[in-house]
């Protein structure tokens, strides 16, 4: 594969300037083009050690406008990096739309250094890669731009550069000497790039293999192709993949086939007041030490609440939050997203607030809004909340594969009780500001709603992130069930199952924890 | 002062009953109306140990709409919060405008606890108060409004809580057991409490003292304090301080006393190509070099550039940003806020950046713009350019004490260098983005910008903060001058002074870092 990159290509000084300036220009048109559209560059510098990446990179922050710009090294991990999910470090580098995030190795270099270093076998780099491949996709669908360079060097171009660095004053070499031994194990590494780029080649966000020995043919090519890359992009976005038919599930005329889990749910369940008031107390002294054995175990516990309007989501949620030390949990109150927000993929206002180990987080709607609100009204399009459901599924995974312990609720209750509940609201003074015109509306929706919750449930209820559907015309009833399912869950995961952490039981490839370790 | 919170108030159940539906009606009538407002709200939650401030937190997440509402404890100090200056993390829990942040303890945690361990002294507990004195001045004129409640026990109630508590199965109190040292010198703590009190309780933003026996009297009075405080911010705003008299110099009304720094710079120094050559080389190494020390040593640099448009800041910027490893630099353009950014005090922006230790940031415009372009367009009001001098003074002084080297420049060229740079900008078609509308109306502000310059440098160059002024018509010259500040203060602090961290050599009572290396 990397023949093609040990030809011995040059440019020499004279050319070099003639082009330099006119492809800088161009450069600062496409950034300017660019910053008025919806496309997000994220470009991937990576490659053999001593091939100049951070040469690169000072020269494309020479030749773009630094504003809009941004470069990050993937270095040391912090610790709030280490206690979330591994891939939160990597959303927070995401630009914004019409800017640049520029990524030292990216998601590439941890899979690459654990192959190399004999960490994991190939069919966890191949799992890993598989990941990479999704997230890419996922970005990319997104309409995010991903341009990925790899420097290669023939191994005694190789050597010899890095004798140069290591005699360098300038050189960062002496203060990294443990990354000489990829000089001497050059085919081994040659042989894990290989794969990493093989496996991560599908077509859509392709590899630019570029060779490194002349600095001038290299800084010139990757000037070039990034621009020819942002020019395509911009003359023609990505055409989102078309849902295909296979997606649908064609239901025949009749109301019996038209039957979904809602419809089967029994809302006439009651519970009693005074075991009720007993349920009560036991489960939340029981969420309580819960939550603390969570803190000190160092998992963290992710709710999901969605319903209908005036479901019971926040009277099931204060039953939860006033048995937790006010320090372990954290409520978050999904509403309109910032300016910020919406320059990114719909996930990365979840993936920024996602809570470091040990703690609790609830969430009063969720990333769900994509299949729910946006499908029924229409704000996104059909091909994008179809692929929601795996995108959301690939989240969740990561969430435990960190140790969270995950529940989904859907608060139904029927059409008249939901009736009484907003004359109720109307009528008292505290619960009046939670109604409003637009929940009226919804309820002229509910068929949509209901295909959207039955698609919802069927297409993202996992093993270890099941949805539960609670009965919610009897407040007590639906209060003790979402507490006993929470209480099931935790007990499960703290005691019953100590000490497993990841849903897989397979080690990722590239979990920067696991090497911090040893 | 802590008599009048032992007296033994209550609230009888029928009456808190009564009480407790009427204020949750108007607290969220509240909330409402002040969603709608430009104030955010900070409260926070003190007091003895055992008087139930997870509790109260818990009690006011009950009665208000919990969106809009967020909790924050101040328990574990991650890497990342360790590695920024102190208030880094206090920054980071600073409510949008219209929203309300619970802090538990807040700025107020670490000095109590500091000066109750004996890990300061009175001194070093009142220079830290005078700090969050001026910390919450800044915030309340910036609009917040700051509610702080101490809840207080007497002595022998203190001791029956931490009986019950620790017979309690549902408390936090078995996994915190070493905070049982609170009881044993109820005191010492006292003692300590009444003098934080005393000393940050200058009208602006009170302490509210609460007798924290009686849970009901407790909660009712909360929540009735908080909502008699958001009424009255929202009825009446702050009345900014205007500036005094005093703040202003009036010059006599002759030439020679409008003499400005600026005009006293001698902008024919040149340098000539050889010699341009010589030094660039020899600089560059050494601010590479140093760099990397700076990274070993833990030593972040932030170089803030300011300077005329087309004064030459971008081409000093590159030849500092060309020696330096692409992974231990970051710059930062400033344009224009995004609206998360315009919903929080104008420093917000600066302080999410602020760098972690060991990296170099450097600012192309920064926020010297709060007295810069925004006193000269009017974007800031008077009164506020003018408490910015001390703000921006504060806001530096903790990257100094944090050991950040830190160093300013103003690029200044004169009128007619200006002129042909902006025709040049617009003959050369790379550098033609470079140059707008806007740039030719500035021109026309000069003398307005000169005394905003002159002011600023005046006010703001400080010791370890200094301005170094640029004399930028010849560009080889403005280049080495700024490469030569930046190494020499670089080399000053990382070999001459080395080890020597805070500017004033005074440890700050309530520096988390220092408690964890006990």
């Amino acid at each position: 594969m990397f023949e093609a990159t040990k030809v011995g290509r040059t440019v020499g000084k004279q050319e070099f300037k003639a082009q330099r300036d006119e492809l800088r220009t161009q450069l600062l048109e496409a950034q300017r083009d660019l910053r008025k559209s919806d496309t997000p560059v994220i470009v991937i510098v990576s490659g053999v050690e001593a091939a100049g990446k951070g040469e690169v990179v000072n020269r494309l922050n020479e030749w773009l406008d630094t504003r809009g710009v941004q470069t990050f090294a993937f270095w040391e991990l912090s610790d709030e990096e280490r206690e979330r999910p591994r891939y939160w470090r990597f959303w927070r580098t995401l630009p914004l739309r019409g800017e640049i995030s520029i990524l030292f190795g990216g998601w590439y270099l941890a899979p690459i250094e654990y192959r190399f270093q004999g960490l994991c076998d190939d069919a966890a780099l191949d799992a890993e890669l598989n990941r990479i491949v999704e997230f890419e996709r996922m970005m990319t669908h997104d309409g995010a731009l991903v341009v990925k360079f790899w420097f290669h060097l023939s191994e005694q171009d190789q050597k010899r550069r890095l004798k140069e660095l290591s005699r360098d004053d300038r050189s960062r070499w002496k203060m990294l000497p443990e990354k000489s031994k990829f000089s001497e194990q050059y085919h081994q590494f040659e042989h894990v790039a290989e794969r990493v780029i093989r496996q991560s080649d599908r077509g859509i966000c392709p590899w630019y293999l570029i060779e490194a020995e002349n600095k001038r043919y290299r800084d010139l090519t990757v000037g070039k192709t990034l621009l020819q890359a942002i020019r395509a992009r911009l003359n023609e976005p990505v055409a989102m993949e078309p849902p295909t038919p296979a997606d649908r599930l064609e239901l025949p005329e009749s109301d019996g086939a038209q039957i979904t889990l809602l419809d089967q749910m029994d809302l006439t369940l009651k519970l009693d007041r005074d075991s009720y008031k007993a349920e009560l107390k036991l489960l939340q002294q029981e969420i309580n030490e819960l939550s603390w054995e969570a803190y000190k175990q160092h998992r963290s516990t992710v709710l999901v609440f969605e319903g209908v309007d005036a479901g019971g989501k926040g009277g099931a949620i204060r039953r939860i939050t006033s048995a937790v030390d006010a320090r372990l949990y954290r409520t978050m109150s999904v509403a309109a997203p910032s300016d910020e927000e919406k320059a990114h993929h719909y996930l990365w206002r979840f993936w920024r607030h996602v809570p470091r180990v040990g703690h609790m987080i609830i969430y009063d709607r969720s990333w769900y809004g994509r299949v729910l609100v946006e499908r029924v009204e229409g704000f996104a399009k059909e091909a994008e909340w179809r692929r929601a459901y795996s995108e959301i599924n690939e989240f969740e995974e990561q969430l435990v594969e960190n140790g969270a312990i995950l529940r989904k609720f859907w608060l139904q209750v029927s059409d008249q009780e939901q009736l009484r509940r907003f004359q109720d609201r109307e009528d008292t003074p505290y619960k009046r500001y939670k109604i409003t015109d637009e929940d009226w509306r919804n309820r002229e929706k509910w068929p949509e709603y209901k295909a959207a919750v039955n698609e919802m449930v069927a297409r993202t209820s996992t093993e270890d992130a099941p949805w539960t559907l609670v009965e919610g015309d009897d407040k007590p009833f639906a209060r003790i069930k979402v507490l006993r399912t929470v209480c099931d869950a935790m007990r499960k995961a703290l005691h019953e199952q100590k000490g497993k952490f990841t849903s897989s039981g397979v080690t990722r490839c590239g979990d920067q924890r696991m090497q911090d370790k040893q």
